[in-house]
């Protein structure tokens, strides 16, 4: 991004004429341009840009960058030579050309993250990319020592998303008052006409470093923790509100990483309704060409996810995922890709939000993942004399759960399972097994401590003499145990396989423990598509 | 209905003018005219009543019942007079007019049932309705004889609703041929533009049975069972299923207990779309001027039930009433009624959708009302040498198995519990208990088999000094029983109070237990709107 922008801001900048450069597919490409700063810019200027490789064009908002800067961000998807030229109502802005040459993604780039397989992500290249998330609500405004922190923090982390506010949050603003604000004028009389670029452009940098850390930024747009509206960013009018979505995706729209929740908590805003939330979800899919993943994140009261422009599903519910059996109910539900972003937090917090010991945090993720869903994580941990002002949770900083470092393992082996995803395998009847038929199998026990396991699988896939090995997972202790020799499978019943020698695993009698059987010889068996329980 | 008839039908039928009569609020009103036989009526004679009070007016589809009769049917929902004028493109059944009056609904004549409460049905005059379903899916093609039996079954049981198809299935008709068919023709070379009077006036007859016995009649329009569709009846055009759709409810729409079904098992109708689905929801609610409630039941596969369209949940999904904790999933997705219409069977069937022990099937009604939904049963019980072809889930008879006695109890049960519905107390926490906060508790144990249990409620409703009685409840061996003396509520923490003495309840130790908990004395607490887990 830097790099880029030396080579094009400034020559745009000095002469405003065509200019030959480069950018990796699904980096930013951005043309600065200089324009008005009289009046309102952020109100009155309009300015896109249309870009097109001569097969396909695409219009891309720009924005106002303060100083008399104007920005038109663009992500390229496909290599080769592009060209784009401006329109704006202003003179000085419009009908700027210029082309570049869009060289091919380098190793660390696979474009955005899109929905595949109905119930799953991959990158726009193809590479699976399996959500293990976690939440940091506000940590962009922080002082910049304590934000490097949290980036080093997740840099050695295991996750690949995070979820985080715009806008700051009342919580703790006494003892650490946010260091910016999104719109100008003093924090609790802001002029909502006017965009402070100060603060978007260090949303900008942040956003660009978790790119660089290949995190996704699930960028939550609004949230109710405002709490005693002294800012009113819970209650801004409906032009105010489009403005600064377009705004945001405008600055942002062409950052891979981004994905838009458009709330955390979307039904503690009591200020608005079904029909806001829509509005809000039909102007940002307009508005960005890129069409990065959408979704809302409940409270008590869970959206209608079917609706058109939701792309997957963001689910506050830990109950769903404390036993197998639950999580996957929604799958049907939505046809969409089901993240359970909040299910609880491993924390010492007074309140049962935050109570979960590490090992019920880790339960719950294999919970999910058998169910071919997937979670999310969080911790407040604060420490004596701490009044919670900076846990991971909220603020950022460090991880100090004993869970993250099981989750690491988890996500290697969850990056080792199938390239397209988890599936139930005999959905409503066996609930603790997800996989892939005839090809992979997940079994998790949960809080159970089983001694040992019959082997047996559910018809699908199998047949006589398909051959599987087997392992045995502690989620826990984070071990992986190969068991001795090969199952063949040999039909019982009209629904289940058994090893043709009846062969029992033994277990170790514990909790946490998981099953991975891979199918490693042997010819596959038919699917059916009978009803359940036929 | 029939004494109705004597009164309208033979009147009109011979001087075609004015009659005063009457009708109970909610029976149907009839009026018979003569029009014309020849051509294909179904098809190209048209014929609607406009009915008003002077307040409102309905508009009412009529039908050609064959012997070149037509009728329209209303179904009245205000005391008082009424007129009708007819309207057709045939003059000898166009402006016909006369006037009737709508007396009070009898004793037994609650009116249709409706949503109330977002997740729960009453009848139109308040009377809540509890639903305890049963499902005899082609029990009206069968031998009078068998029939009547079926009937008499039906009012000993403890069932207040009944799934049926209107159309037969193959299943079995080698030994027991259906003896009408809905279409005009060979029943495998049907005349699908003309439907077969005889097969519906024996449809409307059955379900009027229904009506007097009490029991709701959701009537399947559509089924996939036409097995090796050797009748093409999950294969019609467009439409011929439209005209279908309009004559069934021009027929039925006036029988109060009534719910329109589209489908059971929809999604293994192979030759249908979403899109199909969509629209023979619109053909029914356009066409059913008394809004009778409208669901469609899934296989595999669920629909969109937040679709406007939709009532209520008509949901198969067994694992959905396994253990507590899953089935009010569904509430907070749709915000409707929930009706597990299938939840497997009481039953003896090779395959596994019916091979629930009577017990089973017990829990499951249990599970699914402490979550705030509503269950239904049904049973394959078949005897030595029967092959499934007089068993109660396909073709009636009479019932078998464990479970209708306990469903007897447990009807009972549910009709003492509070008028406006059970509800989750503590949503996604303590997924066991249901009621209403600080009035009416139930707790279910399932399969477990507590020796005691501890007297504590979630804080919501309740405040120190609240009193309450506690009975504990064998579900299985039908027993209530009073525990002594009152339990006074003290809060233990933010979440929870506990017996002002810590006092314990003593439980027998054995599966399918629950408690009902009701408020005797002391004042109720506040409910609190906060988000979950605080």
């Amino acid at each position: 991004m830097k790099r880029l922008r030396l080579l094009l801001v400034v020559p745009l900048f000095l002469l405003a004429a065509f200019r030959l450069s480069a950018v990796e597919q699904w980096d930013v490409f951005e043309i600065a341009l200089p324009g008005p700063s009289e009046g309102n810019p952020f109100v009155e200027v309009e300015l896109s840009a249309t870009f097109t490789n001569g097969v396909r064009e695409v219009r891309v908002g720009g924005f106002y960058d303060g100083d008399g800067i104007y920005r038109v961000r663009f992500m390229p998807d496909t290599v080769g030579e592009w060209r784009y030229e401006t329109l704006s109502n202003r003179w000085s802005l419009t009908s700027k050309k210029g082309s570049f040459t869009v060289t091919p993604a380098g190793p660390k780039n696979h474009g955005p993250v899109r929905v595949v397989n109905t119930y799953h992500f991959a990158y726009a290249d193809g590479t699976p990319f399996k959500q293990v998330g976690t939440s940091c609500y506000t940590w962009t405004h922080r002082t910049d020592a304590f934000e490097e922190q949290t980036l080093r923090t997740l840099a050695a982390s295991p996750f690949n998303k995070l979820r985080m506010c715009v806008f700051p949050q009342t919580h703790g603003i006494k003892t650490m008052p946010p260091p910016r604000f999104p719109f100008a004028g003093e924090g609790t009389k802001p002029d909502y006409s006017r965009f402070n670029p100060a603060f978007f452009q260090h949303l900008d940098k942040r956003v660009g470093q978790l790119r660089e850390l290949g995190i996704e930024c699930d960028l939550i747009l609004f949230h109710p923790y405002d709490d005693e509206h002294i800012w009113g960013l819970d209650n801004m009018d409906p032009a105010t509100e489009d403005r600064y979505l377009r705004y945001i995706v405008a600055r942002l729209g062409a950052y891979r990483n981004i994905w838009w929740s458009m709330a955390n908590e979307y039904d503690f805003v009591r200020t608005k309704t079904d029909a806001d939330w829509d509005r809000y979800f039909q102007v940002v899919q307009a508005a960005d060409p890129f069409n990065h993943l959408r979704s809302i994140h409940n409270g008590k009261i869970i959206y209608d996810h079917n609706k058109p422009w939701v792309t997957h599903v963001s689910m506050q519910n830990g109950g769903a995922v404390v036993e197998p059996g639950r999580a996957q109910l929604y799958r049907d539900v939505y046809r969409k890709p089901i993240v359970y972003d909040e299910v609880e937090y491993e924390g010492n917090h007074k309140s049962r939000w935050a109570q979960l010991t590490g090992r019920e945090m880790v339960h719950r993720f294999w919970v999910g993942t058998v169910a071919g869903t997937y979670v999310g994580h969080s911790e407040y941990l604060a420490e004596e004399g701490d009044i919670g002002e900076t846990v991971w949770i909220g603020q950022g900083g460090v991880l100090k759960g004993e869970s993250p470092a099981r989750l690491a393992f988890f996500r290697q082996f969850l990056e080792d399972s199938p390239a397209n995803g988890i599936e139930p395998i005999d959905k409503w009847w066996q609930p603790n097994i997800g996989g892939r038929a005839g090809e992979y199998y997940l079994i998790y026990f949960g809080h159970d401590k089983p001694a040992e396991w019959t082997f047996a699988l559910y018809r699908d896939g199998i047949t006589d003499g398909t051959q599987f090995e087997v392992e045995i997972i502690d989620t826990w202790d984070m071990t992986i145990t190969p068991v001795d020799g090969r199952f063949i499978a040999k039909r019982k019943d009209s629904y289940t396989f058994l090893d043709e020698a009846n062969r029992v695993v033994k277990l170790p009698g514990k909790e946490g423990i998981a099953l991975r059987i891979r199918r490693v010889g042997g010819a596959t068996g038919e699917i059916s598509d009978k009803p359940p329980g036929n």
